[in-house]
């Protein structure tokens, strides 16, 4: 059976701008649910660079991206936000009574009067290597993120790529796969010199096995993965057997299916109104670096005064006969919901 | 002989939204000067509130005033931003090479090409009560703002108003004064319920005096405030001897001078373009809440995305020719000045 959510405003990336947006909604009573194909909240932040220090959110000399979030989840905390994490937005669509019906890949339903893009630079999606009857493995023994590590104990993982990814989940895995093998086509490794000096210590150890200079050429099994051809440049190619393949050679940024549902799109980005948000299709706002007006700066900051701009807008689709009052925070501070 | 002072961007007031303006100026190599009229950077946030936690800045469950203040200041430093403070600044006129005169009070000159206001609410001045000989005891034992609350311990000090500095202060002070009067002209308080209920239980347990429905009438002592005459409405008259009176009536914004300098105001704020925050004149820009423009939010918030499409705006103006080139501070770090 597939779950369905109720809420007033259902966010589409968890990001950075994503979150605030749950702060500034909050403030004006309204329940904000989050929706991301990444497994885990803050976008990019989380994902592609947790560990590299931002310098230009106001207020901070230095911060790293990765406490940037943690910091944005405990302020929203207590406006109680939802989450469905690593499952890809599909569809967006109209209820009869006129609310938006939020669909992912698995199924997941989202309902809600509102609905906020913050999906950042697009779904990143994988870059996959170039094998004949890739698709015919993909989720069965192809997995291009790893969500639950636990999901490899005691099975037989070869992981390919040369960057942090690569090496970091060659690092966790060692301690719980039954076997890991790291595939890379080159000798240099992109990644932290740390985590190339850790994955050497485990080859050394005979803790994982090391292919540089190769790369997988095909793919075996029948309805499942069951094993890989390693091709090794000037070298010999092996069969081999295992339970996954992991290919973890980055993510490439996709509008996605938001391309798809109608909305203004100029140059791989949402166009709104700089003042609301407001996509053309009234009720669809798009917050972050995914939307563009004239002059749109891609910072985070201004992705920040977005969120609270589209609260506001959202507030009056909602309430058009309230006034919204905005509270200074220092006099009241904030009420959970 | 009075100091002539040359900058790419006058910024007028230094509060938290002039502060971060410097850093986004910085980013495009250009040189900030900030005047303002208080004594310290950091605005309202420095003077009328800098102990007091604020809750919608990104990224800070919560932070002190005083220490996003702090931060910012920090932040800036590597764009060696000057300051003209503790003068008010006058006039504005343009000089012979197209650049702009601003004048201080005290005869301070600063010429850049570019003025950005970011005069918040305007200069604040504490509504006084209207009580003969006030005058005489200015700072001689009335104090309209609290910035060191150690300078009463172990004083008699009578707080006067309603609202929430009224109240928050009494609280505050009922543990460090020897004695805490608060009087108050009607029986209902305006400020938060959490925080009337706190002063009565104080009243209740004999660390603070109230009376309502009553107002300071006289001032007494010679040179110094030695005491005061509370009278009650439809009551006595009592003469209390005391160290300090502190009227807490709020604080009344007032544009200034900034008025009379040709730009179009609505309603005590300067009417900007919301996407550049240009002014009616050319090279003159206005951001945060001294700033107007449709939907305009007065967040803190919103005034450092301000500050950043202020900076942009004014670099076409100095370099119309040059591309401004945004970098992500995450892949480059930041060069100073």
């Amino acid at each position: 059976m597939t779950e369905t959510i109720q809420t007033d405003v259902a966010i589409i990336g968890a990001g950075p701008v994503g979150l605030f947006a749950v702060f500034e909604a909050g403030l004006l009573k309204l329940h904000c649910h989050l929706m991301d194909y990444l497994p885990i909240p803050g976008g990019q932040c989380a994902e592609i660079y947790p560990k590299k220090p931002i310098y230009d959110i106001p207020g901070f000399p230095s911060v790293l991206a990765c406490d940037l979030i943690h910091n944005l989840m405990e302020q929203i905390k207590p406006f109680k936000p939802t989450f469905t994490l690593g499952e890809r937005v599909e569809k967006v669509s109209k209820t009869d009574e006129g609310k938006f019906l939020v669909e992912t890949n698995r199924g997941t339903r989202v309902i809600a009067p509102i609905v906020c893009i913050a999906g950042g630079l697009g779904c990143f999606e994988p870059r996959k290597p170039d094998i004949a009857n890739l698709a015919d493995y993909e989720y069965k023994g192809i997995d291009y993120i790893i969500k639950e590590p636990a999901i490899f104990r005691n099975k037989n993982v070869i992981i390919a790529g040369g960057g942090d990814s690569a090496l970091d989940w060659t690092i966790v895995l060692a301690d719980i796969a039954a076997n890991v093998t790291l595939v890379h086509r080159r000798k240099e490794f992109r990644g932290a010199p740390d985590s190339v000096e850790k994955v050497r210590k485990l080859v050394e150890d005979g803790k994982v096995k090391l292919f540089t200079d190769a790369q997988i050429t095909e793919l075996h099994g029948d309805g499942k993965l069951e094993g890989v051809t390693i091709s090794v440049d000037e070298g010999d190619s092996h069969r081999v057997e295992t339970d996954y393949f992991i290919p973890l050679f980055g993510l490439s940024p996709k509008l996605g299916p938001i391309a798809e549902w109608g909305l203004n799109i100029d140059k791989n980005a949402v166009e709104v109104n700089p003042i609301t948000l407001a996509t053309n299709i009234p009720g669809i706002f798009a917050i972050g670096d995914v939307c563009t007006y004239e002059g749109k700066l891609k910072l985070i900051l201004c992705g920040f005064h977005e969120g609270a701009m589209m609260a506001q807008a959202a507030y009056k689709i909602l309430f058009p006969n309230k006034r919204s009052v905005l509270k200074y925070t220092t006099v009241t501070g904030i009420t959970s919901l």
